[in-house]
């Protein structure tokens, strides 16, 4: 099979997307620069792939480092972690870092590549699919602050995205489901043709059909790939992916990270910029059922937590990076499939609308 | 007078070097983005020029952070102290740092705008002669690991350097002195008549000679912003500027960071490039002798520390950023003036040569 490609010049790089893959030395040979190379893995990922991939990569000095598991692990403790052991094992600037396991492993690795001696190469080997359809493609890498999520960080593109569908064969049903949130947020933004194909085929999915795994997958990282090599650094049209993320990250924030998985929040916060959009007229109110009914299907939140208010929502709301001189710009939506960016709609519409959704419950 | 530019596309900055600009609002109008400015300085810097400089900003919603002085605070947690007050200020992507201070301010500061949701705006205010003549320009950002120096980091350029020459003339006398350090450091690498220049001039700047600082700084600059244009991210000439950067780094991690002044160590390390490249046959040592008269006239060290062994040395310097798959390369000398990369150099010589400086004082 064909890799994708994301177009970026001199950092433009593959998204192998297969079966089988994840111990396949040639491709690696392909994207390891230098002789070091370390591999980054969660403690759950460890266990599953780390003793074949030592095999496969015996050619090189490999050591490996297992993070704990956990979005409350994303912060700079953790990446400390890893510049430990790149320091003791006189890892030098000519060394490969390679990310293996899920979101959170590949956005510490990535941040760490990109810091240590101003920037080294690495790899994106996610294992889940959250990571393999969204967080592995693009270059953004960083950790939560206890105030923000992802507010400190780099733009820091990995020199290929090796995704292994047979990994999701072993994934907890929780992390599938949080995976598919990310993927119905392909088809809100500007695939309607790829929603109504997601909401036919949720069982499927749910139930690890390979090949609609495959076609998911190869769906949402083409759709990436595209807006990634139009904006690379978000200054326009790469907005358009944090649908749902605004109200998603307040709710991480204020739950704690990790209480729930981000598919979970992204979920809600999709649902929740869903009723906004239809509060202030763009979009018809029976597309927010049918998409709340999808969402559902896949068995995820489609309500906020119950403990959290409109006011704490808010207040997260506007310490998020998509906050200038406090002009907050907002995803909404005109239609499934039709998503668009907002700086000027109506501030008080949106606390009514967050009062409704947050306040009575 | 007119400034210096450096010379990198879209990333292309001035640098305003002037007596008294220091609170000059227009110049600053020019090159903050945003409404929200975060001045970071040292806890010494903050004394002298603080007030003056918010009165000056009076414009902006500004905000400043004072810093513990010296190396060894340059690192992550200090790091963690900027995020934090930007964080609690609700500081948005729009934001502009001021780095004010010397060179471990400006390392850090601009490291944490390099990071600070994934990149932000900031100006270098460089207030003693090193900042001035060598690291506010070129990009250079990051902080120290306990087991090296500089090691974790980003190249961020800042969007103008203000080099007010008015704030050399309170500088402590040590300080000025580990300033002149990378001042001779531009002389020895690619500029002979600045080397003779400084060499008999040094009376008078060690005096604070208004013009003859002047003319310092504008000729380190011009230097600086010639060698960084041609090459930004270091995969060639600009390493040249590392000339004793090498030894010297492995005298600052040895002795513990701040111990000696950054100068002060790649003062002596300068003499060791300078032996080593006499001894390898590149250089007359009569050469090495007039090296030693000009930084003994400095009053710099040139001699490293007692109780550092050449082995120390040895181990340090193969864990340098200039390491590439175990082979270093070394900025040696031809000549006063005429520096050169090499990374073929005899190892045993420079165990050698090593060897004598260290362990028979």
């Amino acid at each position: 099979m064909n890799p994708l490609h994301v177009e970026l010049g001199d950092r433009s790089y593959p998204i192998y997307i297969e079966s089988g893959i994840i111990n396949d030395s040639a491709l690696y040979k392909k994207h390891i620069k230098g002789r070091n190379v370390l591999i980054v893995a969660d403690e759950n990922t460890s266990a599953h792939y780390l003793p074949a991939l030592l095999t496969a990569l015996s050619d090189f000095n490999c050591q490996h480092l297992s993070l704990p598991a956990g979005e409350a692990h994303k912060n700079l403790d953790t990446t400390s972690l890893i510049y430990d052991t790149l320091m003791k094992g006189r890892f030098d600037r000519n060394c490969t870092l390679i990310a293996l396991g899920g979101g959170v492993v590949g956005d510490i690795c990535g941040f760490a590549a990109a810091t240590y001696q101003r920037g080294v190469n690495f790899l994106q080997v996610p294992t889940t699919l959250l990571a393999q359809v969204d967080s592995s493609v693009g270059g953004k890498t960083g950790v939560n602050h206890p105030l923000g999520k992802n507010m400190i960080g780099a733009f820091h593109q990995p020199s290929c995205v090796i995704a292994d569908m047979a990994t999701l064969q072993t994934l907890p049903d929780r992390e599938l489901k949080s995976g598919l949130a990310e993927v119905i947020k392909y088809g809100l933004i500007d695939d309607a043709e790829f929603f109504h194909w997601i909401t036919e085929n949720i069982n499927d999915l749910l139930t690890l059909d390979p090949q609609k795994l495959a076609h998911t997958v190869t769906t949402c990282c083409a759709n990436k790939a595209r807006i990634v090599a139009a904006d690379e650094r978000e200054s326009g049209k790469r907005a358009l992916l944090n649908l749902g993320h605004t109200f998603g990250h307040a709710i991480e924030t204020a739950n704690g990270y990790g209480v729930w998985l981000h598919g979970e929040a992204i979920s809600a916060g999709m649902c929740l910029a869903a009723k906004f959009s239809a509060l202030a007229g763009h979009m018809p109110a029976e597309a927010v059922t049918t998409i709340e009914k999808t969402l559902s299907a896949a068995g995820l939140p489609i309500r906020p937590p119950q403990d959290m208010t409109s006011e704490q929502c808010h207040e997260l709301m506007y310490r998020d990076k998509k906050v200038r001189d406090n002009l907050l710009t907002l995803v909404l939506l005109n239609n499934i499939g039709d998503a668009f960016l907002s700086n000027d709609f109506d501030q008080k519409l949106l606390k009514e609308s967050l009062r409704k959704e947050f306040d009575t419950k």
